[in-house]
């Protein structure tokens, strides 16, 4: 399958490897957000743009009859994206996953298998350490900061601690800068500490993690524990799973089944290349 | 959705709670192996016999075009299962969710899906502390035990220790019994402890566990880790397993998607209760 990625960040060139590295791929080319969108010839686009730029993208190209992929990654809008992209592309023959990424995305195929299996029950998921994108823009936004970095620690039950480095502007005021940040609506709820440092710089790490924990009923029987663990590296997975959905999109089309999806409506063989006998007999 | 129950062991009486816990369902009876099968009357029937009487159960309730679901778990004979119902199911219009239980089952998912996540690398999986079914027959099977219990406890990188307790016949001898099974195709090549207990009866506990990890490559980044584990009371989460697949073989039917399909090829919403919009706001 001919694969494109659009946007040429972090995970555009994770994505770029992940697409050299499958076995049915090519890689036709890589665009950059204000290159000409006719101009993508792909079966697939991987789109590897900032998060608020995928609907405008995804609907121009599921308009040509184009699949596409993103890792959309505001939770609350994601049933909007889903429904937007939807009809879009059931007039227009093509397949659109969306949020399609390690959360969301794997994370929540795993949330929706451990609801199978014991319906009754809570899930936690604990993020980190690693760095927050969305913690790290509002840190950089707040006067008196030349650059921030925030990580999120876990602390279990879904409750994290930030750790928010911060280089100064010359002459900004620490004690200001740090009130101005926990004040903000990004940190006022967490447990949060403000460390001035020389260079974020030096700081620069894509390491991330989660542990997601369930414990919940099967049946009638309590104390099903189930746990979910990972150390990666953030961007190289984010480019990855969207890959391997570029696959489940194409299987999608081939077979008809057109529209947008997010990953816990995709089967799992899907994603994978092979053949369907060749991949139960090694994964069953 | 209407279900039925044939075979009332572990496994089907855990079932038979699964199904009284979900919102979306109603228990039409409970079947024992020898009744008359042309007298079931469900959407679903979920085959709780032993793994060697699933095909032929399966066959004929799917040459009625009813669907059903069982946890068969021979890894070795799976696809073949698959192709003899697959066309059964076409020509019937009927669905059979095969080998859905936790291994093979669940944990075939979390593999496939980590292998989308990471496409090279290794994946182990570890099961225990917990009774081996194949292992305690083979045990029973020996000359000179009256009763046996098989424990599988995990070494790690899919190594398993084998710690068998057995009840000895009267008269029988230890030494010739422990040389017996030592000297058995199931034991002969792991690490295995015989060990005389005077009940097998006190040593009864359905608890088991898996460890499943990988660590594998990303585009070009490797050291990307995963594990999966689990703690948990076995026939509970197997019903369990079978009941949310019940509902995903309504959910195929109702689509025209019809033929048999092991969990790796089911999408983990149609495992869940629910409308799609409350799943994707819960889960993604």
């Amino acid at each position: 399958m001919r694969i494109a990625i659009l946007g040429y960040g972090n995970i555009g060139r994770a994505a770029e490897q992940a697409v050299k590295a499958a076995p049915d791929m090519q890689l036709t080319g890589v665009y950059h957000h204000n290159d000409c969108l006719e101009c993508i010839d792909a079966d697939v686009v991987l789109i590897c743009t900032p998060t608020r730029e995928v609907q405008k993208f995804a609907s121009v190209l599921a308009a040509r009859g184009i699949c596409t992929v993103d890792s959309f990654d505001i939770h609350g809008q994601i049933w909007a994206l889903r429904s937007s992209l939807d009809s879009v592309c059931i007039t227009h023959k093509a397949v659109s996953i969306i949020s399609a990424g390690w959360d969301p995305g794997s994370d929540s195929m795993v949330r929706a298998l451990l609801m199978a299996m014991a319906p009754k029950g809570l899930t936690y998921t604990n993020f980190g350490p690693g760095r927050s994108m969305g913690h790290t823009v509002a840190a950089k936004a707040i006067k008196g900061v030349k650059n921030a970095l925030s990580m999120t620690i876990p602390l279990g039950t879904g409750i994290h601690r930030r750790m928010v480095y911060i280089e100064l502007e010359e002459g900004a005021d620490f004690k200001t800068v740090e009130a101005a940040i926990l004040a903000d609506d990004y940190f006022a709820h967490d447990e949060t500490h403000v460390i001035p440092v020389e260079s974020i710089d030096a700081l620069n790490n894509v390491a991330h993690g989660v542990n997601l924990v369930r414990s919940g009923v099967s049946g009638d029987t309590h104390n099903q524990r189930f746990e979910f663990n990972m150390e990666i590296n953030n961007p190289a997975l984010t480019g990855q799973v969207m890959v391997s959905c570029a696959r489940a999109a194409m299987r999608l089309k081939e077979r008809g089944e057109f529209g947008a999806k997010t990953m816990i409506e995709l089967a799992p063989i899907d994603l994978l290349p092979g053949t369907k006998e060749s991949l139960v007999k090694a994964l069953v």
